[in-house]
């Protein structure tokens, strides 16, 4: 597959664009192109720009909502329920990660659950926004149903992604940012573009039975929790899952399990929806409200030196800290450009001209 | 293997007057067997009375005081760090997340992290603590490295569980509680019994090469992270090991990775520990500082009914929410009493003649 290399800042002028013409403030537009591509530079390419025609369609259908009024429904010391108004979840994910690193400042942590957003970009973005305010953050969304619980048939849960960032002293910090699924669905549709098949243990046909079709999804199939099957785990990965949905959704009135809406805006919307659109689930923890910031960030250092230094198995190079290909691939990047596939280059094309902003990478 | 069963009441008489003898408070003891046999009770029998001897060795060894002084170190209004003073985790972590309940009726949240701890049972019952209260609980510890990380052959991690216990209406609670590797080395310890092999995805060898052996770890093998390995997800059972490990002990200045304290007493303390003995971490979250509690038991109803009418595959039964197994056990142990296996129950006479408790089951 032929890529087009193009800059980060191309990039991020053309999605601004984008995100104006859909009507939103030029606040909220730099905004979400700030986190739609904090996955595209960092090398998750399935949750950034190649997802934008999907919010612009989203918008077309009247499922999201470019002028949100983002506000706290609820709130204690140390919590809040935030709504999202139908918003970009790409503008309202950072607002409520923001209450919630501001609660911190007061009263040591802070925990915010949204209802009525949608998809908010990668998780570990707004994890990471704790650390310039030598924080842990913690961060994790549901999302529509892709993922049968161990014994199941049917699709209940979304990927359902936990990121937690935690700063360290001399050290990069510890970014770790994953699906609560064996792989993430961007694995699978990388595989799909190439025409390759899966690895056992990643999805299974729509009776249940293992599968290498990396288009199972398309026949009924579903993607595995972490783990795989009953005897690798699969319920610890089925319960994680489980627990992001909860937090995200129960706890704050957005619709939760296999009642999520969808991200493709021709899917129609799920009926009997139990809550408002999808949840998200925010923390973060003020490192002093436990010990001393420095003592940490120096205990750390030597946690992520030591881990480093573990024997490695023979035909590894080392052992990675969480974070550590993200932070690699973001330096590249900036440097180099960021390669978008020819499908996507077609889609920001076509999505240009539907727009009146010119795509000319 | 025969089993001798033994009833309930029984066994907790014999463990109180084990702890006792030890010197713990009469209320310590009290606590200490009530979270010890909380265990066998729901059937997790790795972590329960067989472990009563290891415990008896460690003080012995003088590695947990009888008589702690268990008291906050630091705080702000929704977090607190503990000293567990060296007592028995059993004591030290029911106290602590007393803490956290008590904090987030204060201000919505509390987070609680202990250093100078030892073992502290099952981490769902510290969890389960907060359901009485209309609150979610979390639970979780640092442990001995028996776990090696993606592309590594050096055991870094223990088995670190997380326990996550949230309340529901009409239904039963939802409560996980798992170890954040494929399997947990109790279940290991039960295939050693049985002379039987484990599955391929469990443990690896020395080398780092897949194995079936049950009894690898005496020969320099590991266990693996949930996942097993990098192509099925291990290196996401990596980042949550990890997670559990900076949270308890990185966060409290208890002893982290590679150098967290042994359980069995022979082995010797590692050379230059970077922190005080064992780590927990504990949260409590007042439902009703999201949502009326009403209202969340109402939805938990409704999505615990919808994922158990999921459908299942061919050959199960039905879909299980996490914690059910365990209740199940709970009830029929009850009624019908605790098998122990031959060589605990020798343990435990062994127990009883030096403690001047005699064991007559």
């Amino acid at each position: 597959m032929a890529n087009t290399v193009v800059s980060y800042q191309y990039l991020a002028s053309f999605t601004n664009h984008i995100f104006t013409a859909m009507g939103c403030s030029a606040a909220h537009a730099a905004l979400a192109t700030e986190v739609l591509l904090s996955a595209d530079i960092r090398g998750i390419d399935s949750h950034g720009v190649a997802r934008l025609i999907g919010y612009v369609r989203l918008w077309e259908a009247q499922r999201i909502n470019a002028i949100p009024n983002v506000k706290v429904i609820h709130e204690t010391p140390s919590t809040a329920v935030v709504d999202g108004d139908a918003g970009l979840g790409l503008v309202v994910a950072p607002i409520a990660m923001q209450i919630a690193i501001d609660k911190a400042k007061q009263v040591g942590t802070g925990w915010v659950s949204v209802q009525n957003s949608n998809h908010f970009g990668i998780a570990g973005y707004h994890a990471m926004m704790a650390l310039d305010h030598d924080m842990i953050g913690i961060a994790m969304t549901n999302a529509s149903a892709l993922v049968a619980p161990t014994f199941s048939i049917e699709k209940m849960l979304g990927t359902n992604p936990i990121a937690v960032a935690i700063p360290a002293g001399q050290q990069p910090p510890f970014v770790a940012d994953f699906a609560t699924t064996t792989a993430a669905n961007g694995k699978l549709e990388l595989l799909q573009r190439k025409q390759e098949d899966a690895p056992i243990g990643w999805v299974q046909t729509k009776e249940g039975a293992e599968s290498t079709d990396a288009n199972i999804l398309k026949t009924g199939g579903a993607l595995l929790p972490l783990g795989s099957d009953r005897e690798h785990g699969s319920h610890k990965g089925y319960a994680l899952g489980s627990i992001v949905d909860i937090f995200s959704a129960v706890l704050s009135g957005a619709s939760y399990g296999p009642w999520a809406p969808p991200f493709p805006a021709y899917v129609p919307m799920p009926i009997n929806m139990p809550g408002k659109g999808l949840g998200h689930f925010f923390g973060a923890m003020c490192i002093d409200a436990f010990r001393p910031s420095a003592d940490f960030k120096s205990h750390m250092d030597n946690w992520i030196n030591r881990f480093r230094q573990a024997k490695p198995m023979e035909g590894q190079e080392k052992v990675l800290i969480p974070g550590d290909p993200e932070r690699a691939m973001e330096a590249y990047r900036k440097v180099n450009g960021i390669p978008l596939a020819e499908a996507v280059v077609a889609d920001l094309k076509n999505l240009g001209i539907k727009m009146g902003v010119d795509f000319t990478a």
